[in-house]
């Protein structure tokens, strides 16, 4: 093999992990071409897809410094506080996410996919539209694409499938690879966006540095800033029962129900009902396998390894740490792939399984929790320690948004944190020591 | 749609289910044809697959009676009593199965194929060999096939999808269908097949009506009888690891293995390593999903929807019930496939995951339990009560072997029992009281 062909590499997708990885490796001298299905979002007036809003936090943030595109990124980010939460009577009650100067940043999917683009290009990457992969032959690290041109077969060195919860990449290792493991599961909830407009003169109608949720117990809607002064909100809804997706059929049971359960929303949203039945109402899947490699050819990278729920905001997060780690370990290894590789998905493997396990238990903790009283004292009591043992006591949230402690780690320190306060939250009175010497020595002696 | 087209179905695969639904619908006037991907294996001496010998129980035969076919499989079928337990020394320990007269029944799957197939056809089932599936068209019930004659695609009124574990029409479910929950997880062990050959004039060098067991802690050996005088061995073994597949790399390590773990058997196998090294390791797959359906177009059944592992000899059987209450099902509504379909996957899908489960679980037990004096005295025990309340006790393997007992409700009774059972070895001195009023007592008061 020439040297040429050595440091030829094919990325499947120019999503958000497939950029930021493209530009990692074009660092490293490779020549990388990625091939996307779609349109170049930036020339056409095009859906990107999954259009939640992100919202990036610490982990995120590593994946872009590590390249130098912070600096671009932050133009199209707004930073959040904290969780405003939303009552059926309209009352706020707000909620700081960690301390102070600590924020996520909500950004639009689509404006960040495009300004990652741009940096990947400008770092010599080449990037090919409108090219669909139909084939993955594993073995020869051959890709075959269909696109407006023809069929054709692009054979390198490796190949990185960063295409998502439906990747084609993962396909090949279902049907070819030894002893696969695989599952996709889908929750009975769906989800809907729709669009809280700007106030006159671009202004915000909420608070704009706040990630405003409005729980319900079986459902919930969020809402995050856009740069333009508007929010978009989802609505996180069962497909079928009782009230759900299915059972709201006219625009007059959707105003129905937004009246009885969201009044404050639907005063914001003029169009609802007809942005309601406009939109489109999108799954939620969780992808766990393994392995994530065939020999040194294939490598699957971000959603299309580890597709998660959207719960914790780690989605984009967990896959640019991916990145990371990856980095690091071509470092380590002096960019021999084949150790390269099985370092990477032992490392990120356990990580990915244990953010997958904690955005599902996010979801019911913001569904069923996030505002009740019981959940507001217990966080007042962790920010407590926390803030006189910030050694021995990090919270859950602020583990996964805030740090780059090892998801698995986080997981496990969580679920331990959790019989702890339990234990201190079954105290009789609580409500009234809640800040009492016999309630921290309580929390103390257990972390023992 | 003319009456003919209405009565048009494909069968993918026409294998044990394949073929056993094939005369369940036939019987009914369908016009059915079945798809193999192998060659006629009547006419060539070809491998049928999975080789594991088979163990037929109530459920299988309830399948084959009902369609007036038990006696033909009848003689190709070997009674088993119980279970002959193979210490290191050599020394054997019988356990009964079940009742006087209760029996599971060995079986080679390639000759039952045969039977089966020879009574499809007589039943007007028309089989097209070497014909692979390449694709279903779910919308419009088209399956697509590859032969030696080209391609083909065939259209009818429902496609069955028997064409096991790793089935055409489940994949296009898993790419086609909303909302589609899959998995497939592989045990870190795998399984080897060997012979032990007959004794002069075909006679058994082993208790003949009896299936034997050699536990070792982390695999374990088994042995079903043949027609021929011969048994199949099968070897359960880590793929890695100190004792593996991946350790065993010469003759001598295979002799050697053996000699310590096996020595009875190895006596029996003059040419094992030979064996060992020329036939093929197996992997084992637990496939689960849902739905099992796409609207009155497409169905999967058998190993397609639920392959499971072999560990409770329930593969086949499940599968064959699934044609049982299909079959029921038909009679229920009047063969009107919009309320027959869905029926049939909520009453199967909860049973075959509970056998799944069930054959997981029995794995661990015949693996680390099977033949150890704890366990010996617990089925001691469980035959007691039952013998003496038989309507309050029916032990686990005889809900899930000779019973037709939903396996969903097995495996509840079954962790009911367990528990009752934990309390009752647990008690001082059980080895000397274990048939005493007070033990007796003490499980039935649990019962209430």
């Amino acid at each position: 093999m020439s040297t040429s062909e050595d440091k030829k590499i094919t990325i499947l997708g120019a999503g958000l992990v497939g950029s930021l990885l493209s530009i990692y490796l074009s660092r490293r001298g490779y020549e990388v071409t990625m091939y996307e299905r779609r349109p170049d979002m930036r020339k056409e007036n095009i859906s990107a897809g999954k259009s939640i809003n992100l919202a990036l936090s610490d982990r995120g943030w590593l994946g872009l410094q590590g390249v130098g595109i912070e600096a671009a990124i932050r133009k199209v980010a707004i930073p959040m506080n904290g969780r405003m939460m939303h009552s059926v009577k309209g009352d706020l009650t707000y909620q700081q996410y960690g301390e102070e100067g600590q924020s996520i940043y909500a950004t639009s999917r689509g404006l960040l996919n495009c300004v990652m683009m741009d940096e990947a290009e400008k770092k010599g990457v080449k990037i090919v539209f409108n090219h669909r992969c139909t084939r993955v032959d594993m073995e020869n690290a051959i890709a075959s694409f269909e696109s407006p041109e023809g069929a054709k077969d692009v054979k390198s060195r490796l190949i990185f499938s960063a295409d998502g919860a439906f990747s084609a990449g993962r396909l090949a290792l279902q049907l070819g690879a030894d002893r696969f493991d695989y599952s996709q599961n889908y929750l009975k909830h769906g989800y809907k966006e729709l669009l809280i407009p700007a106030g006159p003169s671009d202004s915000f109608k909420m608070e704009k540095h706040a990630l405003h949720i409005w729980t319900r117990g079986g459902y919930m809607l969020i809402a995050l800033p856009n740069m333009d002064g508007s929010f978009t909100c989802t609505l996180f809804f069962p497909f079928e029962g009782e009230e759900s997706f299915a059972s709201i059929k006219t625009e007059e049971d959707c105003n129905a129900f937004f009246k009885k359960n969201f009044p404050d929303a639907l005063e914001l949203m003029p169009d609802l009902a007809k942005q309601f039945f406009s939109n489109p109402t999108g799954a939620l899947v969780t992808v766990k396998c393994f392995p994530w490699t065939y020999k040194d050819k294939l490598c699957l990278i971000g959603d299309a390894a580890h597709a998660i729920v959207p719960f914790y905001g780690q989605g984009m997060n967990c896959g640019f740490e991916d990145c990371t780690v990856l980095e690091s370990l071509l470092e380590k290894y002096n960019e021999d792939w084949s150790k390269v590789l099985p370092a990477y998905q032992a490392a990120r493997k356990p990580n990915s399984d244990a953010i997958a396990d904690l955005a599902i238990m996010n979801f019911v903790e913001m569904r069923d929790l996030v505002g009740s009283k019981e959940f507001l004292l217990r966080k007042k009591i962790e920010a407590r320690i926390h803030e006189k043992h910030p050694e021995k006591w990090l919270p859950l949230y602020s583990q996964v948004t805030f740090s780059a402690i090892p998801y698995s780690e986080a997981l496990a320190n969580g679920l331990r944190q959790d019989g702890i306060m339990k234990k201190v939250m079954a105290l009789p009175g609580i409500e009234a020591k809640w800040d009492s010497a016999e309630v921290e020595k309580m929390i103390l002696d257990q972390l023992v």
